[in-house]
Protein backbone atom coordinates (compact mmCIF):
# COMPACT_ATOMS: atom_id res chain seq x y z
CA UNK A 1 0.00 0.00 0.00
CA UNK A 2 1.24 3.58 -0.88
CA UNK A 3 2.17 5.89 1.97
CA UNK A 4 -0.77 8.58 2.59
CA UNK A 5 1.16 11.87 3.33
CA UNK A 6 -0.65 15.35 4.01
CA UNK A 7 0.78 18.14 4.77
CA UNK A 8 -1.24 21.07 6.80
CA UNK A 9 -0.07 24.60 6.28
CA UNK A 10 0.26 28.06 4.83
CA UNK A 11 1.64 29.04 1.60
CA UNK A 12 3.03 32.25 3.56
CA UNK A 13 4.66 29.59 6.45
CA UNK A 14 8.67 29.94 6.06
CA UNK A 15 8.12 26.31 8.33
CA UNK A 16 5.39 24.85 6.07
CA UNK A 17 8.15 25.68 3.15
CA UNK A 18 10.97 23.69 5.10
CA UNK A 19 8.98 20.90 5.15
CA UNK A 20 7.53 20.84 1.32
CA UNK A 21 11.35 21.15 0.28
CA UNK A 22 11.97 18.27 2.29
CA UNK A 23 9.12 16.29 0.25
CA UNK A 24 10.45 17.52 -2.80
CA UNK A 25 14.50 16.05 -1.86
CA UNK A 26 12.99 12.95 -1.33
CA UNK A 27 10.25 12.88 -3.95
CA UNK A 28 7.04 12.00 -1.81
CA UNK A 29 3.52 12.58 -3.22
CA UNK A 30 1.50 14.60 -0.76
CA UNK A 31 -1.81 16.31 -0.19
CA UNK A 32 -1.06 19.79 0.68
CA UNK A 33 -3.61 21.22 2.61
CA UNK A 34 -4.23 25.01 3.13
CA UNK A 35 -4.63 26.25 6.13
CA UNK A 36 -6.75 29.39 7.48
CA UNK A 37 -5.32 30.16 11.01
CA UNK A 38 -8.35 32.31 11.47
CA UNK A 39 -10.36 28.70 11.24
CA UNK A 40 -8.34 26.13 11.92
CA UNK A 41 -9.84 23.28 10.33
CA UNK A 42 -10.53 19.97 12.88
CA UNK A 43 -7.96 17.99 11.19
CA UNK A 44 -4.98 20.54 12.28
CA UNK A 45 -7.33 20.58 16.19
CA UNK A 46 -6.91 17.12 15.96
CA UNK A 47 -3.68 16.42 14.58
CA UNK A 48 -1.44 19.37 16.49
CA UNK A 49 -3.82 19.49 20.05
CA UNK A 50 -0.75 20.68 22.03
CA UNK A 51 0.31 24.15 20.10
CA UNK A 52 -2.66 24.22 17.02
CA UNK A 53 0.01 25.22 15.04
CA UNK A 54 1.24 24.16 11.09
CA UNK A 55 2.92 22.68 9.89
CA UNK A 56 1.83 19.15 10.46
CA UNK A 57 2.60 16.52 8.81
CA UNK A 58 0.53 13.62 8.72
CA UNK A 59 1.81 10.12 7.51
CA UNK A 60 -0.66 7.14 7.36
CA UNK A 61 -2.97 8.43 9.71
CA UNK A 62 0.17 9.81 12.10
CA UNK A 63 0.39 13.29 12.95
CA UNK A 64 4.41 15.05 13.05
CA UNK A 65 4.33 18.48 14.62
CA UNK A 66 7.35 21.28 14.63
CA UNK A 67 8.86 21.98 11.40
CA UNK A 68 12.65 20.59 12.02
CA UNK A 69 11.08 17.71 13.70
CA UNK A 70 9.18 16.76 10.67
CA UNK A 71 12.13 17.51 8.51
CA UNK A 72 14.14 14.94 10.41
CA UNK A 73 11.30 12.67 10.30
CA UNK A 74 11.56 12.64 6.50
CA UNK A 75 14.95 11.85 6.35
CA UNK A 76 15.19 9.36 8.52
CA UNK A 77 11.92 7.51 7.14
CA UNK A 78 12.64 8.20 3.73
CA UNK A 79 16.43 7.63 4.03
CA UNK A 80 17.12 5.93 0.65
CA UNK A 81 17.66 9.42 -1.19
CA UNK A 82 19.03 12.90 -0.68
CA UNK A 83 20.09 12.71 2.95
CA UNK A 84 19.08 16.41 4.55
CA UNK A 85 21.29 15.61 7.86
CA UNK A 86 24.66 14.28 7.28
CA UNK A 87 25.64 10.63 8.71
CA UNK A 88 28.73 11.57 11.11
CA UNK A 89 27.24 12.48 14.74
CA UNK A 90 29.53 15.43 15.37
CA UNK A 91 28.15 16.94 12.19
CA UNK A 92 24.73 16.40 13.02
CA UNK A 93 24.84 17.84 15.71
CA UNK A 94 26.56 20.11 14.32
CA UNK A 95 24.18 21.34 11.54
CA UNK A 96 21.19 20.49 14.49
CA UNK A 97 23.24 23.44 16.45
CA UNK A 98 22.91 25.76 13.00
CA UNK A 99 19.31 25.30 12.48
CA UNK A 100 18.15 25.91 16.32
CA UNK A 101 19.96 29.12 15.98
CA UNK A 102 17.55 29.73 13.21
CA UNK A 103 15.03 28.92 14.76
CA UNK A 104 15.98 30.84 17.92
CA UNK A 105 17.27 34.29 16.20
CA UNK A 106 15.99 34.47 12.57
CA UNK A 107 12.66 34.21 13.31
CA UNK A 108 12.45 36.99 16.07
CA UNK A 109 14.93 39.78 14.60
CA UNK A 110 12.97 39.34 10.93
CA UNK A 111 9.56 39.62 12.38
CA UNK A 112 10.84 43.16 14.27
CA UNK A 113 11.14 44.69 10.98
CA UNK A 114 7.55 44.61 9.78
CA UNK A 115 6.13 44.82 13.23
CA UNK A 116 7.83 47.85 14.84
CA UNK A 117 8.40 51.11 13.97
CA UNK A 118 11.29 53.70 15.79
CA UNK A 119 13.57 53.37 17.80
CA UNK A 120 12.58 49.44 18.15
CA UNK A 121 12.70 49.39 14.33
CA UNK A 122 16.24 50.33 14.58
CA UNK A 123 17.45 48.24 17.07
CA UNK A 124 15.73 45.21 14.76
CA UNK A 125 17.81 45.82 12.19
CA UNK A 126 20.88 46.04 14.06
CA UNK A 127 20.11 42.40 15.20
CA UNK A 128 19.00 41.29 12.11
CA UNK A 129 22.33 41.98 10.36
CA UNK A 130 24.24 40.91 13.24
CA UNK A 131 22.38 37.66 12.87
CA UNK A 132 22.84 37.04 9.22
CA UNK A 133 26.94 38.47 9.75
CA UNK A 134 26.91 35.77 12.35
CA UNK A 135 25.41 32.98 9.43
CA UNK A 136 27.54 34.27 6.80
CA UNK A 137 30.61 33.58 9.11
CA UNK A 138 29.32 30.08 9.59
CA UNK A 139 28.54 29.31 5.68
CA UNK A 140 32.42 30.69 4.51
CA UNK A 141 33.47 30.08 1.57
CA UNK A 142 31.44 26.48 1.34
CA UNK A 143 28.57 26.82 -1.33
CA UNK A 144 26.02 25.69 1.44
CA UNK A 145 25.70 25.26 4.83
CA UNK A 146 26.21 21.73 4.72
CA UNK A 147 29.16 21.98 2.75
CA UNK A 148 29.29 20.36 -1.28
CA UNK A 149 25.54 19.96 -0.70
CA UNK A 150 22.11 20.90 0.20
CA UNK A 151 21.45 20.05 3.78
CA UNK A 152 19.32 20.59 6.71
CA UNK A 153 20.68 24.61 7.81
CA UNK A 154 20.09 25.54 4.04
CA UNK A 155 16.44 24.01 4.62
CA UNK A 156 15.59 26.19 7.65
CA UNK A 157 17.28 28.88 6.33
CA UNK A 158 16.14 29.64 2.64
CA UNK A 159 12.57 29.78 3.17
CA UNK A 160 13.15 32.74 5.05
CA UNK A 161 14.47 34.53 1.70
CA UNK A 162 10.60 34.63 0.33
CA UNK A 163 10.20 37.50 3.13
CA UNK A 164 13.31 38.67 2.49
CA UNK A 165 10.87 41.67 -0.33
CA UNK A 166 8.79 42.70 2.28
CA UNK A 167 11.84 42.82 4.97
CA UNK A 168 13.68 45.10 2.27
CA UNK A 169 10.77 47.27 1.94
CA UNK A 170 8.79 47.36 5.23
CA UNK A 171 11.94 47.71 7.27
CA UNK A 172 13.82 50.18 4.56
CA UNK A 173 17.05 48.05 4.24
CA UNK A 174 19.07 46.21 1.74
CA UNK A 175 19.98 43.01 2.55
CA UNK A 176 22.46 42.60 -0.54
CA UNK A 177 24.46 45.71 0.56
CA UNK A 178 25.00 43.82 4.09
CA UNK A 179 25.26 40.18 3.43
CA UNK A 180 25.98 39.76 -0.19
CA UNK A 181 26.98 35.81 0.50
CA UNK A 182 24.04 35.42 1.84
CA UNK A 183 21.99 36.33 -0.86
CA UNK A 184 24.42 34.70 -3.37
CA UNK A 185 23.75 31.50 -1.37
CA UNK A 186 20.39 31.88 -1.42
CA UNK A 187 19.82 32.39 -5.37
CA UNK A 188 22.52 29.05 -5.38
CA UNK A 189 20.07 27.05 -3.32
CA UNK A 190 17.07 28.69 -5.28
CA UNK A 191 18.75 26.86 -8.34
CA UNK A 192 17.17 23.72 -7.36
CA UNK A 193 14.12 23.08 -8.01
CA UNK A 194 13.16 21.64 -5.06
CA UNK A 195 13.82 24.75 -3.31
CA UNK A 196 12.21 27.09 -6.53
CA UNK A 197 8.90 25.24 -6.75
CA UNK A 198 8.47 25.29 -2.61
CA UNK A 199 9.45 29.04 -1.76
CA UNK A 200 6.34 31.62 -3.27
CA UNK A 201 7.41 34.44 -4.89
CA UNK A 202 8.59 37.86 -3.00
CA UNK A 203 6.30 39.78 -4.41
CA UNK A 204 3.31 37.79 -3.48
CA UNK A 205 4.66 37.52 0.15
CA UNK A 206 5.07 41.17 0.38
CA UNK A 207 1.75 42.36 -0.71
CA UNK A 208 0.11 39.62 1.69
CA UNK A 209 2.38 40.78 4.87
CA UNK A 210 1.90 44.62 3.93
CA UNK A 211 -2.11 43.23 4.10
CA UNK A 212 -1.17 41.60 7.43
CA UNK A 213 0.05 44.45 9.07
CA UNK A 214 -2.92 46.14 7.99
CA UNK A 215 -5.24 43.64 9.88
CA UNK A 216 -3.28 43.59 12.79
CA UNK A 217 -2.49 46.93 13.01
CA UNK A 218 1.16 47.13 13.04
CA UNK A 219 1.35 50.21 10.38
CA UNK B 1 43.37 6.34 22.96
CA UNK B 2 40.48 6.56 24.93
CA UNK B 3 38.14 9.47 24.42
CA UNK B 4 38.16 12.99 26.24
CA UNK B 5 35.35 14.21 27.10
CA UNK B 6 34.36 17.39 29.49
CA UNK B 7 31.35 18.85 30.54
CA UNK B 8 31.25 22.40 31.31
CA UNK B 9 28.44 23.66 33.13
CA UNK B 10 27.06 24.85 36.73
CA UNK B 11 25.87 22.62 39.18
CA UNK B 12 22.26 24.29 39.91
CA UNK B 13 21.55 24.32 35.40
CA UNK B 14 19.16 21.68 34.80
CA UNK B 15 20.14 21.41 31.37
CA UNK B 16 23.85 20.55 32.82
CA UNK B 17 21.80 18.17 34.45
CA UNK B 18 20.44 16.50 31.49
CA UNK B 19 23.69 15.82 30.07
CA UNK B 20 25.42 14.52 33.24
CA UNK B 21 22.38 11.95 33.10
CA UNK B 22 23.24 10.77 29.94
CA UNK B 23 26.77 10.20 30.26
CA UNK B 24 26.16 8.21 33.15
CA UNK B 25 23.35 6.14 31.20
CA UNK B 26 26.26 5.75 28.81
CA UNK B 27 28.70 4.99 31.72
CA UNK B 28 31.16 7.46 29.94
CA UNK B 29 34.09 8.67 32.25
CA UNK B 30 34.37 12.77 32.43
CA UNK B 31 35.83 15.87 32.99
CA UNK B 32 33.29 18.14 35.14
CA UNK B 33 34.22 21.94 35.05
CA UNK B 34 32.16 23.97 36.78
CA UNK B 35 31.44 27.18 35.36
CA UNK B 36 30.88 30.45 36.85
CA UNK B 37 28.35 32.24 34.47
CA UNK B 38 29.69 36.01 36.16
CA UNK B 39 33.34 34.80 34.70
CA UNK B 40 32.78 32.59 31.52
CA UNK B 41 35.93 30.92 31.22
CA UNK B 42 37.92 31.41 28.50
CA UNK B 43 37.79 27.25 27.25
CA UNK B 44 33.61 28.32 27.38
CA UNK B 45 34.27 31.46 25.32
CA UNK B 46 35.78 29.74 22.86
CA UNK B 47 33.47 26.50 22.68
CA UNK B 48 30.41 28.26 22.58
CA UNK B 49 31.19 32.16 20.65
CA UNK B 50 27.49 32.02 19.50
CA UNK B 51 25.32 31.69 22.82
CA UNK B 52 28.64 31.58 25.17
CA UNK B 53 26.18 29.31 27.57
CA UNK B 54 26.50 25.86 29.10
CA UNK B 55 26.53 23.20 29.10
CA UNK B 56 29.01 22.48 26.58
CA UNK B 57 30.61 18.92 26.06
CA UNK B 58 33.82 18.79 24.63
CA UNK B 59 34.77 15.46 22.66
CA UNK B 60 38.27 15.23 21.90
CA UNK B 61 38.64 18.78 21.47
CA UNK B 62 35.01 19.18 19.43
CA UNK B 63 32.58 21.18 21.22
CA UNK B 64 28.75 20.55 20.83
CA UNK B 65 26.29 22.68 22.44
CA UNK B 66 22.51 22.81 23.44
CA UNK B 67 21.63 20.55 25.74
CA UNK B 68 18.92 18.29 23.95
CA UNK B 69 21.21 18.24 20.85
CA UNK B 70 24.42 17.30 23.28
CA UNK B 71 22.03 14.48 24.08
CA UNK B 72 21.44 13.26 20.93
CA UNK B 73 25.18 13.35 20.25
CA UNK B 74 26.12 11.53 22.84
CA UNK B 75 22.99 8.68 22.49
CA UNK B 76 24.36 8.27 18.20
CA UNK B 77 28.35 8.23 19.54
CA UNK B 78 27.62 5.90 22.62
CA UNK B 79 24.82 3.62 20.75
CA UNK B 80 26.01 0.14 22.13
CA UNK B 81 23.94 0.53 25.52
CA UNK B 82 21.02 2.46 27.15
CA UNK B 83 19.83 4.47 24.40
CA UNK B 84 17.93 7.27 24.78
CA UNK B 85 15.77 8.08 21.31
CA UNK B 86 13.22 4.85 20.57
CA UNK B 87 14.95 3.48 17.43
CA UNK B 88 11.52 3.69 15.00
CA UNK B 89 11.13 6.91 13.41
CA UNK B 90 8.01 8.33 14.15
CA UNK B 91 8.38 7.76 18.18
CA UNK B 92 11.68 9.31 17.81
CA UNK B 93 9.58 12.41 16.30
CA UNK B 94 7.13 12.12 19.06
CA UNK B 95 10.16 11.59 21.59
CA UNK B 96 11.84 15.36 20.32
CA UNK B 97 8.34 16.57 20.19
CA UNK B 98 7.54 16.49 23.92
CA UNK B 99 11.32 17.40 24.45
CA UNK B 100 10.82 20.38 22.69
CA UNK B 101 7.69 20.87 24.50
CA UNK B 102 9.78 20.89 27.92
CA UNK B 103 12.12 23.44 25.95
CA UNK B 104 9.97 25.59 25.39
CA UNK B 105 7.32 25.47 27.86
CA UNK B 106 8.68 23.98 31.65
CA UNK B 107 11.38 26.27 31.27
CA UNK B 108 9.60 29.77 31.05
CA UNK B 109 6.49 28.85 33.72
CA UNK B 110 8.71 27.64 35.88
CA UNK B 111 10.82 30.52 36.04
CA UNK B 112 7.78 32.47 36.84
CA UNK B 113 7.47 31.28 39.97
CA UNK B 114 10.86 32.65 41.57
CA UNK B 115 11.26 35.90 39.57
CA UNK B 116 7.59 37.21 39.91
CA UNK B 117 5.30 38.14 42.46
CA UNK B 118 1.43 39.47 42.49
CA UNK B 119 -1.11 39.38 39.32
CA UNK B 120 2.19 38.11 37.17
CA UNK B 121 2.88 35.10 39.97
CA UNK B 122 -0.99 33.95 39.97
CA UNK B 123 -0.99 34.30 36.45
CA UNK B 124 2.53 32.00 36.16
CA UNK B 125 1.14 29.50 38.91
CA UNK B 126 -1.69 28.76 36.55
CA UNK B 127 -0.06 28.06 33.40
CA UNK B 128 2.43 26.39 35.92
CA UNK B 129 0.19 23.63 36.26
CA UNK B 130 -1.66 23.81 33.13
CA UNK B 131 1.80 22.83 31.80
CA UNK B 132 2.32 19.92 34.05
CA UNK B 133 -1.30 18.61 34.04
CA UNK B 134 -1.11 18.34 29.92
CA UNK B 135 2.61 16.25 30.57
CA UNK B 136 0.14 14.24 33.05
CA UNK B 137 -1.85 13.77 30.18
CA UNK B 138 0.99 12.72 28.25
CA UNK B 139 2.70 10.27 30.46
CA UNK B 140 -0.71 8.64 31.23
CA UNK B 141 -0.21 5.20 33.20
CA UNK B 142 3.21 4.71 31.36
CA UNK B 143 6.10 4.81 33.88
CA UNK B 144 8.00 6.68 31.85
CA UNK B 145 7.55 9.34 29.37
CA UNK B 146 9.10 6.59 27.02
CA UNK B 147 6.68 3.74 28.31
CA UNK B 148 8.68 0.82 30.19
CA UNK B 149 12.38 2.50 30.07
CA UNK B 150 13.48 5.52 30.65
CA UNK B 151 14.36 7.84 27.75
CA UNK B 152 14.69 11.26 26.08
CA UNK B 153 11.80 13.11 27.54
CA UNK B 154 12.50 11.63 31.17
CA UNK B 155 15.54 12.91 30.88
CA UNK B 156 14.79 16.22 29.50
CA UNK B 157 12.00 17.03 32.66
CA UNK B 158 13.21 15.43 35.46
CA UNK B 159 15.98 17.60 36.07
CA UNK B 160 13.19 20.12 36.84
CA UNK B 161 12.40 18.10 40.13
CA UNK B 162 15.50 19.16 41.55
CA UNK B 163 14.01 22.88 41.36
CA UNK B 164 10.31 21.85 42.76
CA UNK B 165 11.01 22.56 46.49
CA UNK B 166 12.69 26.21 45.36
CA UNK B 167 9.80 26.77 43.77
CA UNK B 168 6.78 25.23 46.28
CA UNK B 169 8.48 27.62 48.78
CA UNK B 170 9.44 30.47 46.83
CA UNK B 171 5.88 30.17 44.61
CA UNK B 172 3.63 28.94 47.39
CA UNK B 173 2.25 25.65 45.94
CA UNK B 174 1.86 22.20 46.17
CA UNK B 175 2.79 20.56 43.32
CA UNK B 176 1.89 16.66 44.58
CA UNK B 177 -1.73 18.19 45.32
CA UNK B 178 -1.98 19.24 41.96
CA UNK B 179 -0.06 16.76 40.27
CA UNK B 180 0.26 13.58 42.13
CA UNK B 181 1.05 11.55 38.64
CA UNK B 182 4.64 13.68 37.48
CA UNK B 183 5.80 13.83 41.25
CA UNK B 184 5.25 9.83 41.41
CA UNK B 185 7.29 9.53 38.06
CA UNK B 186 9.59 11.99 39.15
CA UNK B 187 10.69 9.62 42.36
CA UNK B 188 10.33 6.88 39.85
CA UNK B 189 13.13 8.39 38.27
CA UNK B 190 15.44 9.02 41.42
CA UNK B 191 15.50 4.83 41.63
CA UNK B 192 17.95 5.10 39.45
CA UNK B 193 21.44 5.80 40.31
CA UNK B 194 22.15 7.47 37.01
CA UNK B 195 19.45 10.26 37.42
CA UNK B 196 19.91 9.93 41.55
CA UNK B 197 23.70 11.09 41.28
CA UNK B 198 23.27 13.65 38.67
CA UNK B 199 20.31 15.69 40.47
CA UNK B 200 21.74 18.17 43.55
CA UNK B 201 19.54 17.80 46.67
CA UNK B 202 16.39 20.60 46.39
CA UNK B 203 17.55 21.93 49.64
CA UNK B 204 20.43 22.96 48.03
CA UNK B 205 19.07 24.46 45.27
CA UNK B 206 16.48 26.55 47.20
CA UNK B 207 19.17 28.17 49.41
CA UNK B 208 20.84 28.99 45.88
CA UNK B 209 17.27 29.86 44.27
CA UNK B 210 17.03 32.46 47.67
CA UNK B 211 20.28 33.87 47.06
CA UNK B 212 19.98 34.52 43.05
CA UNK B 213 16.30 36.21 44.14
CA UNK B 214 18.12 38.45 45.96
CA UNK B 215 21.20 39.49 44.05
CA UNK B 216 18.61 39.65 41.16
CA UNK B 217 16.17 41.98 43.12
CA UNK B 218 13.36 39.69 42.20
CA UNK B 219 12.43 39.71 46.32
Amino acid sequence: MADEVILLGTWISMYAMRVKIALAEKGIKYDYKQEDLNNKSPLLLEANPIHKKIPVLIHNGKPVCESLIIVQYIDEVWNDKSPLLPSDPYQRAHARFWADFVDKKVSDVSTKLWTTKGEELEAGKKEFFETFKILEGELGDKPYFGGETFGFVDLSLVTFYSWFHAYEVLGNINIEAECPKIIAWAKRCLQKETVAKSLPDQKKVYEAVVLLRKTRGYE
